[in-house]
C-alpha cells in the first residue's frame, strides 16, 4: 500500500443527478482528508447505472491513491456500489458472519424479519476491512491496495460517524506524511476590492500559505492554507501571514473559521454583562432571530420588537409621532428614537433598531430600495448609520443585520477600551 | 451533430475541491436541461491542472452527446480550459475581432488598458459560435459536432443569463425530442414513513412519472417526473398521479415547486384581508423573519414581539404573573395568554405565539429540550399544540415556526370555510 497523498471521491446516485441535491458530503471528506494533507484531485457524480460506476471506479484507480466512494450500499437492486467494486477490482465477495449477527439482532429488536436483500449487505470484498456504521445496516469497507478503496455509505447521519470513528485512524498513520491547515479570517464592513487593496501586495506572490478571498453580500473571507512538514510549522506559515493581514485590517476582522457575527457580539456581551433589546422595522425580526439563534442568548437579549406598522414604533418603542410625520418612518431621527426608545423600556444596557426599505417595493426617488438607518443606542451616546444596499429583499435585508451586529461589535470595543 | 439526449458536466477550478466551496451551478443548468428532455449522466470536479482536465474532456467526449464546460476561461494563468478543449480535439485558435472591440469598449468605460491577459479570451476554437456574456470578458464557446461542447464561465452571474440568452435557443432544437417536466408537492405535519405509507402503493411500481420523497426536519417534498413526447403529455401523466396524491394526502400538502410555507400563509392573509401579529418566545424572531421575508407582508404583519424574558411576557404580551408562576414559561396556558395577548393588543385578526425550549441547556426531566407550545388565536378561539421537537437548536427552532405557520395555514382556512 502506497502512501495517501491524494484522494477521489465518487458520489454515487442518480438523485444527485437531479436540479434538486447536490453531494454535500464531499465537503466533510475533503476538510477531514485535509487535515491530514491528503488532497482531493477530483470529485464525480454518477446515477445508479453499474457500467457508469465501473468505469469511474477503474479511471479513478489509475490515478490516485485513495478511491472513495460514497453512496449504492443499501439493500435495494439500485444498489450497485459492492458489485462495481467487485468488478473494477476483480475481488470476490466474502460474506461477514459478525455483520449479519448484528442485522439480526438489530432487526429482531425493531420487530421486522431480516430479508435476503440485507443480507447482501454483509458481503465484503476479498481483504476489506469491515467499518461499522452505528446507525444503519450498511457497512462501509476498507480495501487496501496499490489503490486503497474506500466505500462508504451516503447518508450524511451515517458518513459522518463512521469517518471519523473508523476511517481517521486508518489514514492519519498512512497520510502522506504532511499536514494542510486552513484559517478562515472573517471580515466584514469592506468591500472586497477594498480589501484586496490592502492585503493584495501581502500575498500575491505567496506559495504557502496560499491566501483566495470569497466574497458575498456583507461577508469577506480570507482563506489562508498551509502545507508543511507537520501541523506545527503549517500552524507558524500561516500565523505569520495571519499577524500581517491583522495589521492591515485590524478590527475589521471580526472572527475566525466558523465563527459568525452574532456569536462574536454574544460573546462580548456575555463576557461584558451587558444586555441588548432591539427594534426592527424592515428586517422584521432577522436580527433578534440571528441574536437568538446562539445557545446562552436567553443571558444578554431581553427583548426584541417588530414594529411593522407607525403605531407599533409609537407605542412599542416611544418614537413620537411628530418625528415620524416630520422625518418619515426610514429616516435618521426615526431610527434613533427606536434604539433609545427599546433601551430605555427594556431597562436594557444597549439598544438597537433598524428602520429600512428592503423592497421590492415601497421606494421612492428620494428613498430608495435598499436605502436602511441602523442606530445603536448605549448609556453613553447614540450612534446612526444610513446605509444603501444593493440586491434582492433577502440580500438587502441580511446585508442590514449585519451591519447593525458590526455597529453592536464595534460599540462594545468602545465600551470596555474606555 | 446528434440529438441531444445526455449531458455531462465538468466544473473547473481548484476552488470547487476545497472544503469550502461546492460546485452548485450545476443544479441550475441541470435543471434548464432537464426541461428540453436532455439528461445529465455524469457531473466532474476537477482542479486547475491543464492535464487532468485534458483527460476529463477526453473521456466525456466519448460517452456523452453533449459536453459541457464551466469556470477556467478567466484571464489568469490558472484558466487553461480553451487550450484544454483545444488539445482534447486537436481545433485551433481563431481570436474574434468583434470581442476584442467589445472588450476594448469595456474596458475603456471602465477607464483600464486591455492587458494580453484579456486578449485570449476573445480566442475561439475553430468552429465554435460565441456565446455574449453581458456580465464579464469572458465569452462561451458553441461547438458543434458528433459530441457538441459548451464551454460556460464559472460565476452564477454570468453563467444563469447566458445560459437563458444564447444556449437554449441552441439546444432547444436539437434536443431528444422528449420533454422532461418535474411537479414538487410540499408537505408539513406528517412523517416521512406515515407520508410513505399513504402514497407508497400510489406509486411504487409507477416508472413514469418516477416519484421521489425527500424528507427533512418539519418538510417532506414529493417530486413527481415525468418524460414524455412533448410537455402537454409530461404535465398530463403527472397531473394524474398528483390528483391521486391529493386525494391521499388532502390539506396536508400547503403548495408546489418553490413556494414556502410563509408565501402560502402570507398569501392566505393577503386575500382574506386578515392581519397577524406574533409574540416569540424560543424562537426568537425567527418565525416573524420568515413572514416578512416575503415581499408586501406589511399588508397583514402588523407587530411582532421577542418576549425572551417573563417580565416581556408580562409587560408586552399581558401575560399574567400568576400563570408564569403556576405552570412556568413553557406551558400551554402560557402559549395561550401570550397569543391572545398579541392579538388583542395589535387589534390582529390573529395571534400566534411560540413558547419552549430550544437547547441545548434550559432542559428538565418533565420539560425536555425540544418540547414547544405553540398557541394561535382567532376571535372565536385559541388552540394550542404541544411539540417535542428532535434535534438541534436550529432545528428545533426552524420545526417551531414551520408548525407555527402551519397552524395559521389551518386556522385561515377553517375561516375561509365558515
Amino acid at each position: 500500500m502506497r502512501k495517501l497523498c491524494t484522494a477521489e471521491i465518487i458520489a454515487i446516485g442518480s438523485e444527485l443527478l437531479t436540479p434538486l441535491r447536490s453531494d454535500t458530503n464531499s465537503l466533510f471528506l475533503t476538510r477531514k482528508l485535509n487535515e491530514v494533507g491528503i488532497e482531493v484531485r477530483r470529485k464525480t457524480v454518477v446515477g445508479d447505472d453499474v457500467d457508469d460506476l465501473i468505469k469511474a471506479i477503474r479511471d479513478g484507480m489509475t490515478r490516485t491513491d485513495l478511491l472513495i466512494t460514497m453512496g449504492g450500499l443499501g439493500p435495494t437492486e439500485d444498489d450497485r456500489t459492492r458489485e462495481a467494486v467487485s468488478c473494477a477490482t476483480g475481488k470476490r465477495f466474502v460474506r461477514d458472519d459478525s455483520w449479519i449477527a448484528y442485522m439480526t439482532e438489530r432487526f429482531a429488536r425493531a420487530g421486522r424479519p431480516l430479508t435476503e436483500n440485507n443480507l447482501r449487505q454483509a458481503d465484503l470484498l476479498e481483504g476489506a476491512e469491515l467499518l461499522r456504521n452505528q446507525f444503519g445496516t450498511a457497512p462501509g469497507q476498507w480495501i487496501p491496495g496499490d489503490c486503497t478503496i474506500l466505500m462508504l455509505p451516503g447518508p450524511p447521519r451515517e458518513v459522518y460517524p463512521m469517518f471519523e470513528r473508523e476511517v481517521m485512524r486508518r489514514i492519519a498513520g498512512q497520510a502522506g506524511g504532511v499536514a494542510m491547515h486552513t484559517r478562515i479570517l472573517r471580515i466584514t464592513g469592506l468591500t472586497e476590492s477594498y480589501t484586496d487593496s490592502l492585503v493584495g501586495p501581502i500575498y500575491k506572490n505567496l506559495q504557502n500559505p496560499s491566501v483566495t478571498i470569497l466574497a458575498s453580500p456583507g461577508a469577506i473571507e480570507l482563506h489562508l492554507r498551509a502545507i508543511a512538514d507537520g501541523r506545527h510549522t503549517a500552524d507558524e506559515l500561516i500565523a505569520d501571514v495571519e499577524e500581517k493581514f491583522r495589521q492591515k485590517l485590524g478590527d475589521r476582522i471580526y472572527g475566525i473559521d466558523d465563527e459568525t457575527l452574532e456569536m462574536v457580539v454574544g460573546r462580548k456581551l456575555q463576557v461584558m454583562g451587558c444586555t441588548i433589546a432591539t427594534a426592527e422595522s424592515c428586517t422584521g425580526g432577522l436580527l433578534t432571530a440571528r441574536l437568538t439563534d446562539v445557545p446562552g442568548s436567553s443571558a444578554y437579549l431581553l427583548r426584541g420588537y417588530v414594529c411593522y406598522t407607525n403605531r407599533s414604533k409609537i407605542h412599542d418603542v416611544g418614537v413620537s409621532p411628530e418625528l415620524i410625520e416630520t422625518f418619515g418612518a426610514v429616516s435618521a431621527p426615526v431610527a434613533e428614537a427606536m434604539a433609545s426608545g427599546v433601551r430605555s423600556r427594556s431597562d436594557a444596557d444597549l439598544g438597537v433598531s433598524i428602520t429600512g426599505i428592503a423592497g421590492p417595493s415601497g421606494g421612492t426617488e428620494t428613498k430608495p430600495v435598499g436605502l436602511v438607518y441602523i442606530s445603536v443606542a448605549t448609556m453613553k451616546r447614540v450612534q446612526t448609520t444610513e446605509n444603501r444596499f444593493l440586491g434582492e429583499r433577502p440580500i438587502v435585508r441580511f446585508q442590514a443585520t449585519q451591519r447593525a451586529l458590526d455597529m453592536v461589535r464595534m460599540s462594545l470595543s468602545e465600551e470596555s477600551a474606555s
